[in-house]
């Protein structure tokens, strides 16, 4: 959005620094961390949502019986899809909190950065080895190491900027408890390795317990929160001392900013509609050899075999995009992102990372229509769960009022209606397609691409209803506008 | 970085418009583009490297020969990846370009912009359906029904925000030659798809006209800007009648977005390291009854096989990481980019996206000694075009003068020797490693493993040299800062 003519072109400001402090910036060594930022949470979304493709490359034949243990195979693969989800979720809010404190970067936070991303990305290969043998101390133990070494380089950060306090967030900079500080940001990144540490102690001699350790590392932020919760609603809001009101605020109201959200939102959304495209280029160009044999050298014929699997990418790729279109209008009317807002959008994330899946199984349907039943129903559970944990993060952000929503969107609010429609088609159609097809098991597939098709145009009528609301008078910017140009 | 205690978290403000205005835009239905553009960077990116998995998917199996269909399989794929990030490329560019037109969203141009998205992406299976079948002429009919598919919907985007045209650039929404602009846009605009109409027309009976159509509609904007410099210099620079130049500054001028190519660039680098782990997890993971039979049941044994993979794997995470690295350093000291720039960066992002494959090359050093010494060739140039072509970003930089590069970074700035000392070491490094490969064959591995550790620790101590020589009073900020604290 640079504007012509201009010679710097539109830059974007942060906070509360404005364009023209970059070059003094830049001259002595700082760095804003906006890109730096946007870079990691690029990365964690995409090494969240990849792993689905193991779930989806899971080689079935069609005269192999779907038998016990292409079942575990398959059990286990989502299994770790879903925990590896968690885990970099669990990652990125804590480095999201990290970078709360450290508002600026220089050379050697950038690398020390890169170094924690590699750590980060190793976990998966770590988690698979301790789900396929879950009785090895070994997968613990790298596990252990993995997590160990991201609180170190965590550790690090924290330490290299209270060192040169001109990086940290111009609030703690200004505090005269920065030691203070230190030290209850240093406790909550060494918290979770040192219970990993414990549990790859007792790997070694007694591994339940090591898998204990390890899930109350990963859940502690919520453990603890949760503890919190109930010992205010036991004994009533405490007056704490005055040093332990600022930590308080940094540590337990802060928001997760809206940004970091969004970005990580947009990679899991970008990176699904791109597997999408890679399954298509992949399997569906036909072999030339084959369409000289088989088609007698008809490639359309080659293709017409193939056609359900374009129709189930364009009807994925619309889901994928429209889900993203509710999540993008959703969160252009949040002011801030509270923390069950963020666990809300990590499940909806989740489930829309299983959205290959769900393409996976409608494009099947020409080559194994036994089982078209179970297919369709599985596509509508994803895309139900999807949807209906994103009206879930609307649903709390309403609760909690005033601050989280702008007015509009609000009880009573002009765009209130719409956002509703907006956010309750998915869920609502997903789930009267799941129902119909157990009164209407034959026609199921019929039923699935019925919604396919239903719910962008649903989209479009909505988007036009709510133009023809705003020009007969409600919103009156659009028709003055339009008029003053004739 | 949002700053605690306040009730808003910070927002990343765009241009002139301050964060207080987001309340009535929202209201009115209109929207800052910032976040669809940046969900659009990041998809355009994935596409244009995510075509690097068929190539290094290529199974050769150690007994099969490297021969001649291999080959030719390969090369097809390899074709297929480059000319797909340069089409992508080419249409990230175009949409880049619009959205500096159109400055303002609505729901209606968010939902044009994500039909958009999905007609580009479907343009790499038109695309490996025409390299595959080069003689069919139904390859090259559906890739000029894409062109043309995604031509229809930018002229409806640029339709639509002509006739509500608060949503166009404050520039042309003040100018009194809008409709001038409008046609000049559309003219942009549809030109690339008339050509492949054409071009859809003549492969019905004399497919190489369409080729070249083709070629013609994929290069315009390099061939006219060639075609007008060249005219500039033979004719002397002339001056245009008035409408003119405002069409001129708008077209020519006016620079990519320096944001949006740091967002591509962050894409590709994002999606490659997360590559890398892909494969790791999906190959490395040992077979529960293979290590019984074959490894008596200890997994240490198993993981020991497959260790020169991990090392491959940090080696290339650590090169993929370094080279962002510098590219960041770089476009920290950007003020704006220049075509020549955007041209040199998407090369460079071309051969970033191909390092899964040098990291498929040096992971197989173990399983096949015998090609070795080509592994390690064709890694080392991978590695060195992509840094070169970085390095060429700079050079361009630096000689356009003052306004794209900050005074700092420019000759006898204060940065200009760091600067150059990082974006010069991976050429330097890679073309030596290469270069002693031929005199000292037989420890190639050796070099490239050498290299690899000795590129980081580089970077570490240019690092620590610069902060020392920062310390020692050229920069004065860091210890009075740190002095301040004591």
């Amino acid at each position: 959005m640079s504007r012509p003519g201009t010679p710097e072109p539109a830059l974007c400001v942060q906070g509360d620094s404005a364009a023209g402090t970059q070059d003094e910036d830049a001259a002595d060594g700082t760095q804003h961390s906006h890109r730096m930022l946007s870079f990691s949470d690029a990365l964690l979304s995409i090494i969240a949502t990849v792993m689905i493709l193991p779930v989806t490359h899971t080689k079935i034949s069609p005269e192999q019986q779907f038998d016990k243990s292409v079942q575990k195979l398959l059990a286990t693969r989502i299994a770790v899809y879903l925990m590896t989800f968690l885990i970099v979720t669990v990652a990125w809010a804590a480095h999201t909190r990290l970078f709360q404190v450290v508002g600026k970067i220089d050379d050697t936070l950038a690398l020390l950065n890169l170094a924690c991303m590699m750590t980060i990305t190793f976990l998966p290969f770590t988690f698979s080895l301790m789900v396929t043998f879950p009785e090895v101390p070994l997968g613990i133990f790298l596990f252990c190491m993995c997590v160990i070494a991201i609180g170190a380089v965590q550790a690090l950060i924290v330490v290299y900027a209270f060192r040169f306090p001109h990086l940290l967030n111009p609030e703690i900079q200004g505090s005269a408890h920065r030691a203070l500080y230190r030290r209850h940001v240093l406790h909550i990144v060494l918290r979770g390795p040192v219970l990993c540490l414990a549990a790859a102690g007792f790997s070694l001699f007694f591994y339940p317990a090591s898998y204990l350790l390890m899930a109350m590392a990963v859940f502690l932020p919520y453990l603890s929160k949760a503890a919190s919760w109930c010992r205010c609603r036991l004994l009533g809001p405490q007056e704490p001392p005055t040093p332990s009101i600022e930590l308080f605020d940094l540590n337990r109201q802060e928001p997760l900013s809206k940004e970091r959200v969004a970005a990580f939102s947009d990679g899991v959304y970008a990176i699904v509609a791109t597997l999408l495209i890679l399954d298509i280029c992949e399997d569906n160009v036909p072999d030339a050899k084959d369409v000289d044999e088989r088609f007698h050298g008809s490639l359309v014929a080659a293709l017409r075999e193939s056609g359900p699997r374009f129709l189930a990418y364009f009807g994925s790729f619309a889901t994928v995009g429209l889900l993203w279109f509710a999540h993008h209008s959703l969160f252009l009317h949040v002011r801030k992102a509270t923390q069950p807002m963020g666990l809300l959008n990590a499940l909806s994330l989740a489930f829309v990372g299983g959205l290959p899946l769900a393409y996976q199984q409608t494009s099947a349907f020409a080559r194994q229509p036994r089982d078209e039943l179970a297919r369709v129903r599985i596509s509508c559970a994803i895309i139900f769960f999807a949807s209906i944990f994103q009206f879930a993060t609307w649903t709390a952000a309403l609760l909690h009022g005033p601050e989280t929503l702008q007015p509009s969107a609000r009880f009573g609010g002009r765009e209130h209606a719409f956002m509703f429609a907006k956010l309750a088609l998915y869920p609502c159609t997903s789930l009267l397609a799941f129902a119909s097809t157990c009164f209407l098991s034959r026609f199921s597939t019929a039923i699935f691409h019925l919604m396919q098709i239903a719910v962008p145009s649903a989209f479009l009528l909505l988007r036009l209803a709510h133009g023809h609301k705003e020009e007969r008078g409600v919103g009156t910017v659009v028709p003055r506008l339009y008029l003053s140009q004739i």
